[in-house]
């Protein structure tokens, strides 16, 4: 999966206009199935009840701008998706600029940047343009035309389901509700759909996994309804993915506890590949956690980001676009949860095949001459022996080692294979 | 409760020369109990076996002095109640300076300060003055009079029980068996009777409360040996006031375990407040919780002090008097023990009404523009929630999300009337 | 127990040619049991299957050599045990120095060293020898000649068993198989044969205590297969003795779980004695305890040495001789054990015998008088009382007062004849 093929996807559905329900939500969807055919589309109907909230109805949008007496198109949602607020209604009047700059959005910090403003649960109007385009605005009057309007119809989201040998699952989640913007959430999309596509190519996998691709809150909201008495049973690790397209350093945001099997590894990980990364509180969580980790369904999410939501200038601006990611970073992060899964499927619990330590040498595994120099060479593999004793995983045992996961693994591999140790069935806690 | 009005108790009882019984210490309550008049003052014989020890009897002082050859008292109980040894014999005889040197008492390193000695469970006689004055004594002969007696009589304490919905119990313990020193200890005295008088106020009280006046070590001994079965039962949490009239930072000496609902909730009142404080092991106790804490009672008590009693150089001496304590000071500790009790009364256990987060926007608390700066407002109220699975209490929540306990309270306390979560009885554990 | 006494021990163990079986290491256990005749010397037959591993032949070495064309040996086996390869298989022939250099085995980094090197478990022959003296090695021709040989016969090793009142034990092993070197492991050798013989004039034990002297790795397994289940069933505490002779600081290598009983009273001890100590991992660990703590066996055996094996430059070289270690050294390492093993057999669990604080006074622990002075003296007597609640042990309750274990001990001793606190039987965990 090389990250020149994520970036493509990404910048493929960036001009879209996504949003919690509507026709660029179902374009982007339909895109990811072209590329994972085995993802499922589903839906919900407008107006169902879901828990605390209610499935809103789609959005449309026909044509939106701002015109000034010399009849020319000042803010036009032909060229920035961000001009219109999310889920703004229908309005049609010609204002003065002093009535008009009433629904006027800018960001006066960062001149140069439209903000991304929603409206979803609250009837409003407004145009979101630059600090700079805003000081450039004369008197008026001005003819304000948004023609949008709303519709009974459905929210709908993306499933790919990959059984494999165990029922116990994993989750990845990512969101498709914000429109032209690369970081938040482009990337996690992109990233999820490399990962999707990868599972789909792997052979006999021992977890099963679900990808999805929702809106966010509403979205996730929906599929936990659906679907409570099955993540609740059978997930045993997850993450939310987004903002991992730009080249901040990695950021954890871990589950409510912080020591679940998903926190665990994705320290472990993190750690083992060297990198540079920050650990923030789950109080410091904003994406689809909220929901996966709320009281009564209580899941073990994490999520691993680069630059965290809301740390980065560029969040929720028209900044965040498609030179503010990249496609190595793009890969870096793909690399980050490809490695976590396979740390996943690896990850086995191990017992002793003797007592005191094995015979090394006549398993082919010591030097045959013993030196001050080969006297220690032995010492990984003795160390991760003497840890199986049938209780302790190879998570555990490389945390206790301090060594790489993958190199544990490796270890494992090569004492199971001269039969020093023996792999167990160990059901999750 | 003002400062003033605590400072002015505490000087009102100043003078008199409390011991662990006698007549001033019968005073010392009656004055309380003209505050406080729901107090009860019990007694119990001189003689009583009380554990591994014996109550003593009443120690009544008609006058003690030193008189030079001229006839002028050059040490006079009628001075300073400390000149005397408490639990002094009587005494009468001339006797030259050298003599009767070997019964002064003084500080060689603090010159100008009377310290203060007992003697209560060894016959002795002595007087106690200051270095300075030490140094003015000619060779005599002097003639030395000490007009006590002993009495079988009764040991008195106060005690008042303020009845809540609970029958779970908030113990406050202090000790009126210390005479003319203020801080120690007066300060505790007239702030655990700031908080009696403040309890009676209250109404609807969820916990019950036990406020207790006592000679320090004999008078907790006898207090836990009439009420042994219902502390141990009852009492959730408890203080030993003492100490907390100075101008010295707070400092916390915790319960043996250094992990009971004293022990977080106090760590918690003095964070919130942003106070400079200093934690003391429960190495450094010195107080009542050394009996209520030994093996066989073992009650979650804790101590908030501001300068701990053996480090401030005024410790038992007469340099600790009405101007080393202030009404601001005193002031301030009833307010961090004030504050625990609301934080007590208050720390409910909730459990979410829904799955995943609530619609805060249908609800009212949420604004009703999704705005980047919008976005972080209401993480607060999203934090506290997401903790309330029916296990965790306010206090628990107050930790996880590092916010001051009275705003977790607020914030619960929308929630709860904005029906996104119920309250729910937990037992204490 | 005096240091030059186990130097003197050490001394005379050094000259034999120690391996894992063979002549010397009778005549290193026939010393032992002349200073501890209790010591049984017990042998298991060549070829037996012990676990994973087989009990090698006897080594038998006639003598050893390398011969110039002059008929000067320049390499004599007579000289320094270590310059023949450990289990060197027999080898006779004139050989160039190229051919022969093939076999010889010096260290480039230091020059003056001799290297220690053994091959039990592959066939080889090989010299070992300082780079210096390879350095002054002609061109040849060398008449070669190895008059070794194996033999069916026996490994020997050594136990002592000292019973106690307890069926609970504890271990001490040290390993006998080195040749001609000081601090490892003559040192361990010499300070367990101190403290066996120490523990032989012991009168009235709480604990029973095996000792055992024994060859590295496989003497252990041997030791562990012929006695697993009463290992199991019995030992609370061991340690396997290393490396204990040198001048470097203490090290302590924890068990696998490191918090043993073991590793808690090591820490406490090195703490006690102020020593500046330095705490490894477990993953540093070398010696026996890597067969003690084996899945299966898991016993709690940690260790203390000086440098630790690895560590100094001269370990495993012939620069590890008598003038490496020295006497005042091997006397310290020796009073660390002994005061360990002193401490565990104090180490009682007492329960107070009244509610609240003893008066000390009536019990004669209380200085007569109060001042400001005594007010702390009795307070390390209070906090050890206050812990007595029967379920904290002597030990733990030094770690929490953070007092030394034996004034610990002494002041639980005057509570105890005070009747203040009495001694309960508490079973191991």
């Amino acid at each position: 999966m090389s990250g020149d093929e994520i970036y493509g996807w990404l910048s493929m559905l960036f001009p879209l206009n996504r949003t919690l329900a509507g026709p660029d939500t179902r374009k982007t969807l339909d895109f990811l199935k072209s590329v994972v055919p085995k993802m499922v589309i589903k839906s919900i109907d407008s107006g169902t009840k879901v828990f605390d909230w209610e499935v809103p109805k789609e959005w449309h949008v026909r044509e939106a701008y701002v015109e000034n007496s010399l009849g020319e198109r000042v803010i036009d949602y032909e060229n920035n998706n961000l001009h219109l607020i999310s889920y703004s209604t229908p309005f049609s009047k010609t204002l003065e600029y002093e009535e008009l700059s009433q629904n006027l959005y800018s960001l006066p910090d960062q001149p140069d940047f439209i903000p991304y403003i929603t409206s979803y649960y609250s009837e409003n109007w407004g145009f979101c343009i630059s600090e700079k385009q805003k000081g450039q605005l004369g008197p008026g009057p001005y003819k304000v035309l948004i023609d949008t309007f709303f519709q009974e119809g459905e929210l709908i989201y993306g499933e790919l389901l990959v059984p494999g040998r165990n029922v116990d699952e994993i989750l990845i989640s990512t969101y498709i509700c914000h429109p032209s913007m690369a970081n938040d959430n482009l990337s996690g999309v992109a990233v999820s759909l490399a990962l999707a596509k990868w599972l789909t190519l792997q052979q006999n996998l021992e977890f099963s996994y679900r990808v999805v691709f929702l809106p966010e809150t509403i979205g996730s909201l929906v599929y936990i309804h659906e679907n409570l008495e099955d993540l609740i049973r059978n997930v045993k690790a997850g993450w939310v993915i987004t903002c991992v397209g730009d080249i901040g350093q990695f950021s954890f945001i871990p589950s409510i506890t912080g020591n679940t099997l998903s926190d665990r590894i994705s320290r472990k990980i993190l750690n083992d590949q060297a990198l540079n990364w920050k650990e923030y509180s789950f109080l410091d969580r904003g994406s689809d956690e909220r929901q996966y980790c709320a009281p009564g369904c209580d899941l073990p999410v994490a999520s691993i980001t680069r630059s965290k939501y809301g740390e980065f200038p560029e969040y929720h601006t028209s900044g965040d676009n498609l030179e503010f990611v990249n496609s190595k970073s793009l890969q870096e992060s793909f690399g980050i949860y490809r490695d976590i899964l396979i740390g996943l499927e690896r990850n086995g619990t191990f017992q002793a095949n003797t007592i005191g330590e094995p015979n090394l040498g006549k398993r082919g595994l010591y030097p045959t001459l013993s030196t001050k120099a080969s006297a220690s060479t032995v010492q990984d593999l003795l160390n991760v022996y003497i840890f199986c004793n049938g209780e302790r995983d190879i998570l555990e045992i490389s945390e206790l080692t301090k060594l790489p996961m993958h190199y544990v693994i490796e270890l494992a591999n090569k004492l199971e294979a001269a039969d020093a140790i023996s792999k167990i069935k160990k059901p999750f806690p």
